[in-house]
C-alpha cells in the first residue's frame, strides 16, 4: 500500500523519523519525575517536541508509550526458540529461548530497564499491562514451541517454565547491587528448576 | 466491630443472608444471555431481587460480580500448601497445593464452571481479570511456600508451576466430551512437567 493511500484525505509527511522512540523515553521520564497518573499525553508530546496528534498516531494512550519495545522483546525469544537445532528436546528449546531473550538486555541497557522497572512497580495499572504482557509472551513461546512439533502440554509447560525463569533473573539482575549478566543469572535459576521434581537432587 | 460500629450512620439490617451469591450468579446468568457490555449492574440487582445499593455494598462493578469465589479458591490451594507433611519436599508442597485446588471443582461444579470459563473467554476484560487472579493465586502459593521454608527461587519455581499444571489441567477438565475428574487430569500433566528437565525421561 502507498502512503497517499493510507494518508488519503489529511496532509503527508506526517511520519517523524525516531518519533516512536521519543516518545517512549519522554514518557518513561515524565511517569519517572511525577508519577503516572500525574503525566498527560500533551506532555509527553510536548517532552518529544512532537504534537499530541503525533503522540497518537503511535500509542492508543500514555501507559502504551510505556510498553513500546514489547514487540522486539517477544520476537527475541521466539526468533530463538525457531532457530533452536532440529530435534532439540523442550528443555534445550526453552534454554534456547532465554538465551535468545537475554541478548535483548546488554549491560548497556541495565540501567534503563532499572528505571522503567521502578516506573512499572509505582502504579497498579502499568503492573497489570506487565503481568499480560509477560502471559502474553508464554503464549507466543508455547506456539512457537508447537509449530517445532513439541505437543501439548509440553510445550505449554515449557513456555510458562521460560516466562517464569526469565521473570525471576530480570527480577535479581535489575538489583542495585547486581552485576552479574543475565545468562548467568538465568543459568542459576534454571538450575534449580531443573531439580524441583522427584528424584532430580537436592529436596529444598 | 460490631454492626452498629460499621452501620453507623446508616439504617441498620442491610444484610441480605446469601446476597453476593445471588448477585454472583445473577451476573453469571445475564452476561451468559446478554454479553458483557449490554449488562448493566441495575440488571444484576433486579434478577437478584436485590438493590443496585446492595450490589454496591458487596461488589465495585459487574466485572468483580463474575469473580467472587476467588478467595476460596485461592484459600483452597494455600491451606493444602500450609498443610502439607512436615519435611516435604518443594514438588511434594506443589502436588498437595494441587489437590487440595481440586476439592474446589467437584463433578457437581463442572457445568457452573464450564459456564463461568464461556463467559470469561467471551471479552478481553474479563479474560484480564481471569490472568492476574491467577497470577495472584501464584504469588500467594510461593508466599505458603516460603513460610515452609522452601528459599527462593525454588518457591515462585513451584507455585508458578503449580498454577500452570492447574490452569492446563481445568481447561480439559472443562471440555464438553471430557469425563475424568480434575485430579486425575492434573496428575497427567504433572507428569509431564517431571519429564522436562534433562535426563529425567523422553525428549518430547
Amino acid at each position: 500500500m502507498s502512503a497517499s493511500a493510507i494518508g488519503y484525505g489529511v496532509p503527508v509527511a506526517r511520519w517523524e523519523p525516531g518519533a516512536r522512540e521519543r516518545l517512549s523515553a519522554a514518557a518513561l521520564e515524565l511517569v519517572d519525575e511525577q508519577g503516572f497518573d500525574d503525566t498527560t499525553t500533551a506532555q509527553v508530546a510536548a517532552r518529544a517536541g512532537l504534537s499530541e496528534r503525533t503522540f497518537f498516531r503511535h500509542f492508543a494512550d500514555k501507559r502504551e508509550a510505556l510498553f513500546a519495545g514489547g514487540d522486539r522483546f517477544e520476537a527475541a525469544y521466539v526468533d530463538a526458540v525457531v532457530a533452536a537445532a532440529p530435534g532439540a528436546s523442550p528443555w534445550e528449546v526453552l534454554v534456547a529461548g532465554l538465551a535468545g531473550g537475554a541478548t535483548f538486555f546488554s549491560e548497556e541497557r541495565r540501567e534503563h530497564s532499572r528505571r522503567r522497572d521502578r516506573v512499572i512497580s509505582s502504579h497498579p495499572a502499568l503492573r497489570e499491562r506487565e503481568l499480560l504482557k509477560l502471559a502474553a509472551l508464554a503464549g507466543s513461546v508455547a506456539a512457537a514451541m508447537r509449530e517445532r512439533g513439541i505437543a501439548e502440554p509440553t510445550a505449554t509447560l515449557a513456555a510458562e517454565s521460560c516466562v517464569t525463569v526469565f521473570r525471576i533473573a530480570f527480577e535479581r539482575w535489575l538489583r542495585p547491587d547486581e552485576t552479574r549478566d543475565l545468562v548467568t543469572l538465568q543459568d542459576e535459576v534454571l538450575a534449580r528448576l531443573a531439580e524441583l521434581p522427584p528424584g532430580s537432587g537436592q529436596p529444598m
